[in-house]
């Protein structure tokens, strides 16, 4: 079970309760729910979910009085557990924990030690943490939670309903509503920009801004440079985690999912639905085309088609990429005798 | 244009001037120019740049008023358009830059929530945000400007005209003049020293400094450890970007560029003017020749003469890379028939 | 000599006195030695260390008055050094600075401009620096320093001597004894968990936390994510590097050493003492078996049983990664005449 220091449950459920909040269908009994956990170390009390093949003996065995799983898997659950049949199983589960485990929010409050310019706006239901900075002409939507020792650039704009972390700096930016910046994230410092000059290189204005959409989650540590002229932009739903670099005018389309350590030079731009696995480097200047996946580690430095799945560096063609490496083994195997 | 919220323009200028500025052939009519901006969204009354092929077409169907190029480029003016004339068109859009959009420095001041050791030395001119901590026998030299709620350690010097982001954190470091740390940067931490030793691992104390000089850039969330015994080093008129990891006891030459995400191991030297592109590796105690460029994502294992090319992991001459990646390509390409 | 402003010295010892200290066998005559100090840069009055094969002509002619070695170096030894025999030079060496530079505790203080929740504990003899922010229901073991501008969430508990460096924000977590963490990680954030829809990803719930053991390094901008369900874990003993990436649900076991800018996905679990050299990232749902090394910039994709040692991506045997960097070079070198 969650420890309580720091998840607060909203109490137990009913199974049928949770069936028709994710528009499953229950095969077994209703009960109680009193949980949710994970195949190896649930209870008879606890819902849990089976969506990746690895844990499929940890799903055979497990003791949870209730499980997620897609239909395929049915045949699979041990007696006595109660399923809840989705197509999604982990989108259910996801659902269903929220149920458990609401968000929950700080109360409306401007901390004391907090710094506020005079000339902010901040929305109604704001939560400003202990230390947090927010500088001139700021504007805080409604329900918006600074954490506590960020700093909110001068004339930085925040939608409603988002949450900038402790640690974060953002300047020179625009963010929608419901979007997420987790601790010491630094958005809007100026992009990478000058000019090569053996007499020391020349500093080139940045004189774009950041301009974030609604529903973002930005990792820890992660960078993103404000534009050179144009702006960097990242689109609604985008999902990046920590120690992502994006350079000055990238854009990052709507629901793109880029994972951690990745780079990404400037003036790239990735349409829609792309993946980008952790630690790849995408090249400046280049186009990826819309639900591209891109493989860990890869180095892109070309456009690429919409629905291109690559690996490697330089990246190429998943199935290339896999006669290559069995290509390599092949001629660097030992002798047999 | 610039979002006047974010970037103050200092007013429409002649064009005249602005050749005279950068020393460039001005080709057409004098005229007012209100702006800078990209070759696509320029208009009459903007000067745009022309530097980089792959924006050729942008170029011959600009609408600026005026555009910056090499004499090369002339001949793909587009009509009406009057030219700059520059043998290095970026750097002259640079100044240009600059002179439309002087950086705007804060007035002098202690803000209140600052915290400032008495012993602490602090130059005219200077500005300290709000949170900001400058602790025992620090020395800040005229006009520098500490953003809100950066650290400043015990005896860390900082020279004048430099600029230290918020969120950022200096200790047992000595830094030169017109110097920037962009947000959340850490300088002058342990390195990662210690002795393995399978009854717990013994730390070896990191008894040197970080020694930083002039008019340096470095990027958010960039890491700089200090020395074990000697100091690590950073030259005059270096670039680092964000998310660079430097070990201890580098060192750094004068007018280095370091892109994105670069790790550089412990002991290891840059001689001057070294170019090393994003996400490389280099291995600790080697020496890297004067004016090497290191290709991104390589693996460097090896000391490398002056002016070296390299790419790949591990890295090799740039020419001989090309054809590893051409001959396995040939090798895994499928059988035509 | 370690500059006195940054690091302050015990003062002079007897070399015998060092020699008992590690356990090491005194070659020479005993004197007094003022300091610690590298091969090269070493007078009459210092100690050095040999341990590195690289720098062997800085010992062969070093001129320092003392030098810890191992006894197959001794023969190198210049006249007139005195010798301290060690079978492990550097941990001597290592203790040996300790001694001449013993850690610097701050007194005990809350220092006005931190913000303390009333509910907070704090063990007697801590420090909390200007600005740091310790948040409701913390819990600080004795002699535990936070440093300036740090962030400590609800409810975390740190136990003794611990240090938490400057703008580093925790939550959800739970520190052992003598560990450190540098300036600006980020520990106990949400993991990179949601079901991947094309209506909007949905959020799933992390509902673990991050326990850290005794004496762990933790460096500069590491970025350490709390559980999905089960915990993040970080054993005894565990030094990890600046900027690395630690998804939800990992495991590092005991003495395990991680270079900087590493990534390892959730769920993975890494064996006691295992090395991972720097850059290199590990797929999730791993097993690393105990004693494992992985070569610098790797990208480990499958379980590896203990002891392995491998390089390259994808990981393969050491042995098997240098044949084919032989038989790359051997296919690519231009035709000779």
């Amino acid at each position: 079970m969650a420890d309580p220091r720091f998840h607060i449950s909203s109490g137990a459920k009913h199974l049928s309760e949770l069936a028709s909040l994710v528009e499953g269908e229950l095969q077994g009994d209703d009960c109680q729910i009193q949980d949710v956990a994970p195949l190896d170390t649930a209870t008879i009390n606890d819902i849990s979910f089976f969506d990746n093949i690895k844990y499929k003996e940890d799903f055979m065995t497990t003791k949870a009085g209730a499980c997620i799983v897609s239909a395929q898997m049915v045949e699979f659950a041990p007696k006595g557990c109660a399923l809840l049949v989705s197509n999604t199983p982990y989108k259910s589960y996801a659902l269903i924990a929220q149920a458990f485990y609401p968000v929950k929010t700080p109360p409306t409050q401007i901390v004391q030690s907090a710094s506020v310019a005079k000339t902010a706006v901040i929305g109604e239901g704001c939560f400003i943490g202990a230390g947090a900075v927010i500088l001139e002409g700021v504007i805080l939507g409604a329900n918006t939670w600074i954490e506590p020792n960020s700093v909110i650039g001068d004339n930085v704009e925040i939608g409603q309903n988002c949450r900038i972390g402790a640690g974060t700096v953002v300047s020179h930016t625009i963010i929608g509503d419901y979007t997420r910046l987790y601790p010491n994230v630094s958005v809007g410092q100026d992009g990478f920009g000058f000019a090569i000059d053996p007499a020391g290189h020349v500093k080139v204005p940045q004189l774009g801004r950041v301009i974030i959409g609604d529903h973002v989650e930005i990792g820890a540590s992660t960078c993103i440079d404000r534009g050179a002229g144009p702006d960097t932009i990242i689109g609604n739903g985008v999902w990046i985690d920590n120690l992502v670099q994006l350079g000055h005018n990238v854009k990052i389309g709507n629901g793109c999912v880029i994972v951690a350590q990745v780079g990404i030079a400037g003036s790239t731009t990735l349409e829609d639905y792309v993946v980008v696995a952790a630690q790849v480097g995408i090249a400046g200047h280049l186009t990826i085309g819309m639900g591209t996946r891109i493989g860990a580690q890869s180095g892109v430095m070309r456009n690429l088609p919409a629905g291109s799945e690559v690996m490697g560096a330089p990246s190429v063609p998943k199935k290339q990429f896999m006669r290559q490496v069995a290509t390599l083994k092949k001629l660097t195997q030992p002798m047999k005798k």
